[in-house]
């Protein structure tokens, strides 16, 4: 029975970037400023009022910060925090009825009010609460054919834990707001990712919290729990490779300071939200009156170096070290680790790396040795029993950088090869650059990786001394795109990464390249569809999307748990400066230390 | 006048890598131990004498380690060094009366001699020494037509500063040894790189020692020395960034230990060897039995974690830190400046990174500011008077894998598209993978970018406990090919860039991707002339030769100085483990000081 691996799909990490030399107030109240608990209250206490008797039922699906405009922001941040700050208000969306209603929630005023409350008819389901999850687990446990599944395997009941899986969307017209629940064995390991109980289908509806769906299909061995543990206290000896312990110092403090939200670090400021769905949202990123969270890399890498030997009596060695801010979170989605880091550093530069660790999703089989597999099994046997699925993560960023004001233009700046054909010229060929300014969304769509470019956002209407566009270029890492077919229905869905680079004129509905309700979603709401109107984008307030993306088959050594695999991308200064801005940059003075461990 | 620009081709690191899992003896004296002072004062003895009256004539262009052959080093560590060492030989290419002279000298005897001795015929020329290089630019100073060249240009002949720049070849039929030199300007400056005094030819013969071509063409501003320097002590305020200091610290010590030149940390041991044209060469990096230079990153970067919460009344958050070993080694060659890091990881990868900083190659121009431009400049105005030209780099490295023994098998892993056309089944793809094992050069060649693979060195004859055979996987960075035209004369000598991969059967005379000759080469002895033969390469001891490029435009921040901009790729081992080989690794214990700054 051929089923179809399956796909991963991580549709996150929306991050909004503005680079502009403007000074940012550092006032404690921010209007950037992630709802605070306090105001999460006020919002569920004036939602559930708005409902009347029907309030006790509401359950709570997403709740956020409506940003306000960024017009507003600005003139807020231009008065250095003078001005009353732009009203502030909140996302709500909740289930009530097997509906969805989508509220706004206006907090500026003493009494919090509803100021919106419309009922959704689209496609797509909000995103799942904890609690309703945990609901949806505990339904097989009392279920009597789920018990009787698990008694014919001879299993305990006691070591079955059960995990929700999204059930996608494959060409159904009438949908319900369902998930799957899958089965797993403890019994010896917390690792019980690595012990799936095959061939049980529960189809629970969230709704009605009850199994609409049961069917027990087939039955393979489970995978036995040896080797799988990863918690140290369950390890045995020998331990190893033993590594050396070692600290970081910082005697003349930590070279960042964190007013509220608003992060100062070196020449760099910046505002750090979070949204319960994208995870850290990073603002109005400046460079030049200066911004951090956290150290790295502090051992020994170089700014920019010169030796020089070429003066006659004269010898230089010129380096200074480079020290970085890192913003670092960690996302666990089920199984899945994601570390995402971004690396500020003083050259104006900006790395962004995913980290992918955590564990597996396997599937048993009852084979114990790679030699016994005659078909297509759709992965990497890891382990006796054990098959590590084929699988992608793709991470699509959402970059609203303003170099240096908010109308801007995207630049393709492609390097092709020209003939000589020069009478007395040997050579036969050089290259150069010809640079397009994209001027409507099409025109911006990339595909990656087949030709030489670099990829530039610039400033129209302001130049260097010597009359270069000021700029900001992305320097993509390794490139994977999507190979699945696009009118496959999980491609239909996420068609947003069909490109690697789209750019569209900043909107501020359009938040997530995934849209608004994934779950179940028919791609009708994707940044995919959003750009078909093809509008202009040049010399426009401008949003790019860049998609990360890794095709993962595994291998032994990600079993039972996998070291971390990193990939990311660069966003570099581009003409922004009139020159190297860490020219005067002193490397930090040595640090001398009498210690005692 | 059409002056095609210049490629910058950086033809280096060539590094040897070998994984397996016997002990590597730790004794001082290792067979591939670099020479020694002692022994290059032997050599040249030797060499003169052997030579009689001639003696004093000859010129040293290179010497290095004749490394001995692969079975010998491994039989004398098997026999953990108790067994002789193998014949101790140096590689010597000399310059006497015109012609370049190939010798190898013995070391194994108490009297060092020669061994074989031998005229090269064909095409190319040696290194440059450091003496030739400055006697070749003290030339123009006394150069009647030179000095007359610096006064029509109202310049001071005590601030001019000369450099050598190899000819290449755009197909003469004849070549002498020669070399360009080209005039800077200092005066105010030591980044005379940033002043070049345009429209002066001067050849000079490296035999004859005497100035064979010159012409004064034509005469530019010389930019400015404003805004060039790079020297702390030069610099005015206000200095910023202002970075803080900071200092590892590691109380338990380093970690890593250094015997003679074999280097052991974690699980890794190996030994660094050097030699003069490809610097740093790292041998018998075997993990298992475990081997270092250097400590980075020691802040927080995870090895693997996992946060689990979908066990009922259990929460579980395990992290693992991760440290590294870095072997670093910085080449500056000339203007420009490479930092070459291996990263040895404790899960057995190994990171390469490239760091590209130092000085740009400009050319001055009358234009003071972008819009006077209205043809095609090859470059970037990065300043007033100054063009940043175009050019490229690319880093070939050798490596030479032995995955748990020599005889070894290189893998490509395709990532397919499979259509599904089964009745019921709504998806209409899935993806998987499809195998091939390469038997032959030709079939290993790769351009990379088009198509989604994994890279894999296999040893075809060990496998897994499950049946997968043990390798290690190439996991490549960004990718940059070569864009001019194939038979263009600088494309046919760096052929070898062609490809982004190539596998070759291991040979000890296939060292260096572009031949032994450089200078002036017709690209007739180099790998891509080599692997022409089409040897077998399946399950026979086999190297990777794998070719990291950049594609630079410059921009203004790389003005006077450019921050560094790097790239890389990594190996990883792919089934070379049972399972995850860091699982039972402890963080290092925290290190709590007290501390008086």
């Amino acid at each position: 029975m051929a089923s179809p691996h399956k796909v991963l799909l991580s549709l996150l990490s929306i991050t909004l970037f503005s680079f502009s030399v403007s000074p940012v107030s550092s006032q404690h109240e921010h209007p950037l400023d992630p709802l605070s608990p306090v105001e999460f209250s006020l919002i569920r206490d004036a939602v559930k009022r708005s409902y009347g008797a029907s309030g006790e039922n509401v359950t709570f699906q997403y709740v956020g910060l409506d940003e306000p405009d960024k017009s507003l922001v600005h003139s807020w941040m231009s008065s250095q925090a003078s001005k009353k700050p732009p009203p502030r208000r909140a996302s709500v969306v909740v289930r009530l009825h097997g509906q969805t209603h989508e509220l706004v929630v206006d907090l500026s005023s003493h009494q919090p009010s509803i100021v919106s409350k419309e009922v959704y008819h689209g496609h797509g389901f909000p995103m799942l609460t904890i609690e309703e999850q945990t609901d949806a687990i505990e339904l097989p446990r009392t279920h009597d054919e789920f018990i009787q599944s698990i008694k014919n395997r001879g299993l305990d009941m006691s070591s079955v834990v059960c995990s929700t899986f999204a059930v996608g969307w494959y060409g159904e017209l009438r949908s319900r707001r369902v998930v799957k629940v899958l089965a797993f064995y403890t019994n010896g390991t917390v690792n019980f990712y690595m012990r799936p109980i095959e061939g049980i289908v529960v189809v629970v509806d969230l709704d009605l919290m009850k199994i609409v769906k049961y069917h027990d299909r087939f039955a393979t061995t489970v995978p036995t729990a040896e080797d799988t543990e990863y918690r140290l206290e369950k390890q045995n000896p020998p331990f190893g490779p033993h590594l050396r312990g070692a600290a970081i110092v910082q005697p003349h403090g930590l070279g960042f300071d964190i007013k509220g939200h608003t992060i100062s670090w070196a020449n760099w400021k910046l505002h750090l939200g979070f949204d319960v769905r994208v995870g850290p949202i990073i603002s109005l990123a400046s460079i030049y009156d200066l911004e951090k969270d956290k150290y790295r890399q502090y051992a020994g890498n170089i700014m920019w170096r010169h030796t020089e030997v070429g003066i006659p009596d004269v010898k230089i060695n010129e380096v200074r070290s480079d020290v970085s801010l890192v913003v670092r979170s960690v996302s666990t989605v089920g199984n899945y680790d994601y570390i995402l880091d971004w690396e500020f550093k003083p050259s104006g530069a900006i790395k962004f790396e995913v980290g992918l660790t955590g564990v597996l999703e396997v599937k048993a089989v009852n084979y114990t040795h790679a030699s016994q597999i005659k078909e297509d099994e759709y992965g990497t046997m890891v382990g006796a029993n054990t098959i590590a699925t084929h699988h992608d993560h793709f991470f699509t960023y959402h970059l609203d950088l303003d170099v240096d004001g908010a109308p801007n233009s995207f630049v393709k700046t492609n390097l092709i090869t020209k003939p000589v054909a020069e009478e007395g010229v040997p050579r036969k060929s050089y290259w150069t650059v010809s640079s397009k300014t994209a001027r409507t969304e099409s025109e911006a769509q990339l595909h990656l990786g087949l030709e030489p470019c670099d990829l530039i956002v610039v400033n129209p209407n302001k130049q260097t001394k010597v009359g270069n566009n000021v700029g900001y270029r992305l320097i993509p890492g390794p490139i994977a795109s999507p190979i699945l077919f696009r009118d496959d229905y999980p491609q239909i869905r996420s068609a947003f990464t069909n490109n690697n680079l789209w750019v569209t004129p900043y909107n501020k509905s359009e938040k997530w390249a995934s849209g608004r309700y994934v779950d179940q979603s028919r791609g009708d709401d994707t940044l995919a569809v959003w750009t078909k109107r093809n509008r202009k984008i040049e010399n426009e307030d401008i949003v790019l999307w860049y998609t990360l993306g890794f095709h993962h088959v595994p291998y032994q050594e990600d079993f039972p748990i996998m070291p971390t695999l990193s990939g990311g991308f660069e966003l570099r200064p581009t003409n922004f400066f009139d020159r190297n801005p860490v020219l005067k940059t002193k490397s930090p003075e040595p640090v001398i230390l009498s210690c005692k461990p």
